[in-house]
């Protein structure tokens, strides 16, 4: 089969590979739609260290072509989610209730890291009846693959803040994953949110997500912007989904004592992340900085379905380009040039069949 | 003054009344909008003992007359939302994070209950900086007194319910705290909201608020049907609000093992609430129940009011009647009579002023 | 191999069975030492239905005699304890934090329930990478015994009651679940342990396990004798470790507004179980009631076992009576009659051999 | 009266002051005895910046010498604990569950900050009814002191490190709060220990707390020696009681994926506090950071007092010197050279009177 690797760092291309076969727990998925993260393109660029020809990509949906004996809820043409995290869901982080740490930190995050990724025709998906769910026949699947990661982990971001209802937030840059938790927010019952972002159309899908004001870094330090729309109390809750010191340095400035700090942004450079201590009220001000991985797992999936299902989300307008699948490459450099006002490349697999 | 009270039990009318004096941590408040409650006709009917020409009513806003030495926060002429629950802060109930019971249980309620309520000229408000609220200047009267008691008892049900975001709720009985449940439960990420509720006017309103499905109990056991639109799993959280041991026996049955039924029904008659041992899985299947009083206090009261600030919630669509002051006898027997549709009767007391 | 077993409702004995074998994710392990529970009892007498010669027991520690293909972590000889419930830990109940429920309610509780049990020359254990637990070096089998069942439910009453540090609580009855609740709110920081006990023998068992006083049923009402310990405040929570609507009832009234009653309790009588309503504060006084089924899995086994390692706990003492494997029969006698001051009796698979 | 105040930066000497008088809310306490904190001799050293003859201490307990008008539950010669942090409790921050950051960033932290603090013959406590509590007959003064401050913020430093039972634990640093979280650590039902620290005498007292493993410093590198403690595992929590940013880093090192960091360290050097971002798991492996200030507050208080009338705690140990009033210099010189093993020095208010 066809699949598109990384065949070292900084160098990707098509490479011909052996069909995989799935254990007794597994299933084979037949790719019909995916998406390129930022994440792949970090990974190209040596984020997690070299590989050898390893496929990229972790969000996907598509059909099941075959599964294992001890597989028992999935048969081969059911249309299926699989979650760009898949755990080992018997290890001790998940009875723990980390699943996406099972087996060590991060260890949830299989796709394209200790295992072949998605972008290839077929994939295999361990512990297939905890990691797989069933599309509700209502919901497209360009609209689908939306659960797999940038919902499930912007979500995340927002439900990890403790949001009170009615409470403010400030969401730290409105890529796909900042965009889901300004909607996380808002399905939180936030009463007032701030996205933190300059990209005008990025700023524009803040608002359509739920976003009362827009704070952009051009227009001076957000930290005094942000005081400024909340009477200088601060914020309730502060979102990280951009992954940078200074930006995690300023969610803890806006952050009211006692409220919360929540980070999903992947922090990729520097020996530290800061807390600067004054604003942090030196260790005591009960300003809680709490992270999180993408939460993976059929039961997370299944939910997040049926908020597509029932019409309260809509992640499409985020699709800004689509791809066939053999022009996977095209996407992965659009994604790394972030012209176009580009925000996620949806790959076809089902063109040209 | 005037003031509308409970001669005794089943007998009603107004009075003339000396002004109320503030302490030195209290307010005199002027109505300006105040809302006849269900539980109001209760207290005439002997539900919580005798009283003697107490005032009635608790759910009201207006403006401040004075205050004592010791309030900082607010001052003559500041709109403001008063709790209906105005709980004594510094209580052990408080401290521990209940402040609703603090003193005793229901502690928290005391307008027409252990002091006069809100249907007068002035009423008096303890611990003002702790229970009252400024009210936005883009916030109407009649909408910011539905956050002193509907918005805030009806959404803590949705709160207490721990929905997952997407999970399954069911809401019995669409009463204005149901309603404020069901809008509660959307504001908390629920993905499919199921309500149940018999009378036209309020499924519609249900709808309004974000129920998906509306079950009807002329329609059959509403058990068999929310089982049914759950695919036979039952909800992930099943809320209580109209105050039956039927209604909660029916929670307890439609709600899967690991979730929760959150009561907010007052539950007026009977020696004993039920709970049907097999649904409830022999006391094993933690189906954990939790029950809540309105929920009250400034930091509460601000938060309900931003959330309609920022136009997230319309609560007055809930109000079907409004009479002036001097009315609201008429206001009493209507919401007692149940006729005409009512659902909430507003008291306007700057009418003929 | 022999097997004792449930012939059918009220029947026992001992009958030669099939050596079960290991699935890819199983593991067959070979007892050392069981435990009888009331519970098996019940089951004898139709607690759960009609069973066919099925094999009694869930209480077990051994060596392991043979794993599946899949199983990473344990090999052929490992001395390991076995939980009680042996959870699907992929299951959707068991992804949303109840595994005990996963499968349906109380899905995990398989021994003697929908398999063979324990009391067996040999066990199927499955997903044995998570259901099976590496006993420490320094932990006798004996005392290991414990961490499956009677360390893990009484554990998790007094944990799922939130106790405050120093806080109030009160324990309805001493039998083995109910003294390890007693030991757990001690390891919890309670303040003031009240145990509710009428047998001499396990109030000195009480005392302890951290009960400060002992309130017996044969000296008046439990509700009034604990309010009176209590100041007339009530308990911060009260724990129901007998199974009875009576005793649920009295958690309700001691409980302090804002408490927490937790029950482990088996209900197993009645069509409900009732909650006093006026004492509940009529669903309004914020008294919540939770439910577990014993806690599962390896990393749970894990910790209980490392509190006997470090001596933190010692469950040894409620071994009152000791048998060889071919006299499990007169253990259950006795276990029914409840003679001899019987706590638990102790099965030895290892006498004779 | 006589009261023992910081002149300004570097300087402290006695001075004569007007005696305090209560306000409505208020009450008058004759100390009996009182405890030097470290941080007394950091403000000296202009921690909290300039001060001009402000009184010193915070931990204190006494005799209530009068009360104002709107005190109801304490009258002139009650036996009282005086929390070291006097929460208004009726502000938002309260109101949110985090009295201790009421007014703002440790707001709650008045003594010898924004009022006059204890070492003085008479001490004014703000919302009396709320920040006192009765001391039990059984418990004396010395030993009641330790519950305003080091048992408080020991005990939340492990209960907010969310400690599983029979979980593991590292706590970083032996002085008063240090050991008291160790003993917190205890009755939060930690399995495994492990206490931080080079000093002989207070290794001695961990241990008595309930420390399984002494980690010095001298004998390496901490973060090697407790993950070898842990079969490299790591801890399910670490605490850190120093304030320093190299042993928050140690903490995030030691904690596993999932597991808790709690602060409650004084930060008082240094612009920012550094996270370690790989041993952070790039912020996605669930490591996260929580912090506190001292809880106050009535019902805590009392919480405290009621493990030392329980025998469970005996804080006194730490008591390794003691004063009296007119000594109190000698007690800060001491404290500040740290010599002669000082852990905590009391001050006898009622020697020579």
């Amino acid at each position: 089969m066809q699949a598109f690797v990384m065949h070292n760092i900084g160098e990707t291309g098509f490479v011909e590979k052996e069909e995989p076969e799935p254990g007794p727990n597994d299933a084979i998925v037949r790719p019909t739609k995916g998406l390129v993260c930022t994440s792949d393109v970090h990974t190209v660029h040596g984020a997690i260290g070299e590989r050898d020809d390893i496929t990229l990509g972790h969000e996907v949906v598509g059909v099941v072509d075959s599964v294992g004996d001890e597989v028992e809820d999935f048969t081969a043409g059911d249309r299926v989610a699989v979650g760009a995290i898949t755990p080992d869901w018997g290890s001790l982080a998940a009875q723990d209730g980390h699943p996406s740490q099972s087996g060590g930190a991060l260890g949830g995050w299989k796709f394209a890291n200790v295992k072949d990724g998605i972008f290839a025709e077929y994939v295999h998906v361990n512990e297939a009846d905890a990691n797989l769910a069933a599309i509700p026949a209502g919901v497209a699947d360009e609209a689908a693959v939306y659960v797999t990661d940038m919902m499930s982990t912007g979500f995340a971001a927002a439900e990890n803040a403790d949001i009170p209802m009615g409470g403010t937030v400030a969401v730290f840059a409105q890529g796909p994953v900042g965009l889901m938790a300004t909607q996380g927010a808002a399905l939180q019952g936030a009463g007032h949110i701030i996205a933190v972002e300059t990209v005008p159309q990025r700023q524009d899908l803040a608002r359509t997500y739920g976003a009362d004001d827009i704070v952009d870094y051009e227009d001076g330090d957000p930290v005094e912007q942000i005081l400024a729309l909340t009477d200088g109390e601060g914020v309730d809750a502060a979102i990280e989904a951009l992954g940078s010191s200074t930006t995690l340095e300023q969610c803890v400035a806006v952050t009211r004592p006692g409220g919360t700090i929540s980070n999903v942004g992947y922090h990729g450079e520097g020996e530290f992340v800061r807390i600067p201590r004054e604003e942090w009220g030196v260790g005591m001000a009960e300003k809680d900085i709490v992270t999180d991985l993408c939460p993976g797992g059929r039961a997370r999936l299944r939910r997040l379905l049926r908020l597509l299902d029932t019409g309260r989300v809509d992640p499409t307008p985020m699709t800004t380009h689509e791809f066939a699948f053999e022009e996977t490459d095209e996407a992965f450099e659009l994604m790394e040039s972030k012209e176009d006002d580009i925000i996620k490349p949806l790959i076809d697999f089902t063109q040209g069949q």
